[in-house]
């Protein structure tokens, strides 16, 4: 059960995008870690409007926005 | 057009676990930032089983989660 999915391995991204796209335009942000279905990490914003974009998880500005979701939780929460 | 969802926010968690579940189960990880939609940060793990399941923010395992999210990244592609 472990390694079920590497018989059927599946990317979700076709192609990713390194273009900024700012954060009021997101909904929400999907992660598939490195293995899970895909050889690769996949990160995929979905907007707003509906569309699913995916980006280049090497691209800076993503780095920082994986950075974000991580951190900023923090500073929301101070014990 | 930047904040149409806040006449009409939503969250999509009635409740949250702090139960761990291990990472060989997860397919994805959706995150919801703050305001996006809902007034607190929303984190969804999307098993292989197809469950999805609800996870607190606070709880350290998915702190650690989040940043793993962001730092395994790194690791991988050492420039």
């Amino acid at each position: 059960a472990l390694l079920e999915a590497n018989g059927n391995l599946s990317c979700r991204c076709a192609k990713t995008t390194r273009t900024f796209i700012p954060p009021w335009k997101y909904s929400s942000i999907e992660v598939w870690p490195v293995g899970s279905s895909c050889w690769r990490q996949e990160v995929m914003i979905k907007l707003k409007s509906r569309e699913r974009v995916c980006v280049d998880p090497d691209t800076p500005w993503v780095k920082k926005l994986l950075q974000d979701l991580a951190n900023l939780r923090k500073k929301e929460a101070p014990h």
